[in-house]
């Protein structure tokens, strides 16, 4: 098959509120997930980045989590503004966002 | 963060009966995702392999499907017995299973 280039994973779990867990889908990630499909249409990148929406990434307390591969780049705490950097930086120009990385800690 | 050596999304999207496109999910796909979860607790692979279920993965038509990154690699049509050939062969030792492989295809 024609490969995506790169595939970004947008968790979009939900628990219902009031779960210690928490999840990314009570922090807007759906609404991340329709912004970055905008985003990827706008600047052309459609065609060679695919977008997806998952259960949970198993990092639950760092949400909203995104992860980029192949290159295996996860991103924690991911807002709108720093979607706009991601796509430009890591899915436009292949560099991912330093300062987003998900912090050192194990998966749930 | 401790990154999963690999990454294996399972496509559990549903679509109502009839729906021409079809889905993995009607083709049994969330037996598929609680076989893997089991088999790599079984192996001892657990702690180096993450799965995670996904919706729409853009292959309705080749379902289930089945991707491991950051392999990038992608699988059609995966049924229980295949599931174990890619656990044994490519989860454990690395090795893609050819025959298995997505065919060339455009992403929907």
């Amino acid at each position: 098959m024609p490969k995506p280039e790169r595939q970004v994973l947008v968790c979009v779990n939900s628990r219902p509120p009031g779960n210690p867990k928490g999840s990314c889908g009570e922090k807007a990630s759906q609404a991340l997930f329709d912004q970055l499909k905008g985003l990827l249409k706008e600047r052309g990148l459609d065609g060679r980045v695919m977008v997806n929406r998952t259960y949970c990434l198993k990092h639950c307390s760092r949400g909203p989590v995104v992860a980029v591969q192949p290159d295996n780049v996860w991103y924690a705490g991911v807002t709108p503004a720093d979607l706009v950097e991601i796509c430009t930086m890591h899915l436009a120009e292949g560099r991912p966002v330093a300062r987003l990385l998900m912090p050192d800690i194990p998966w749930e």
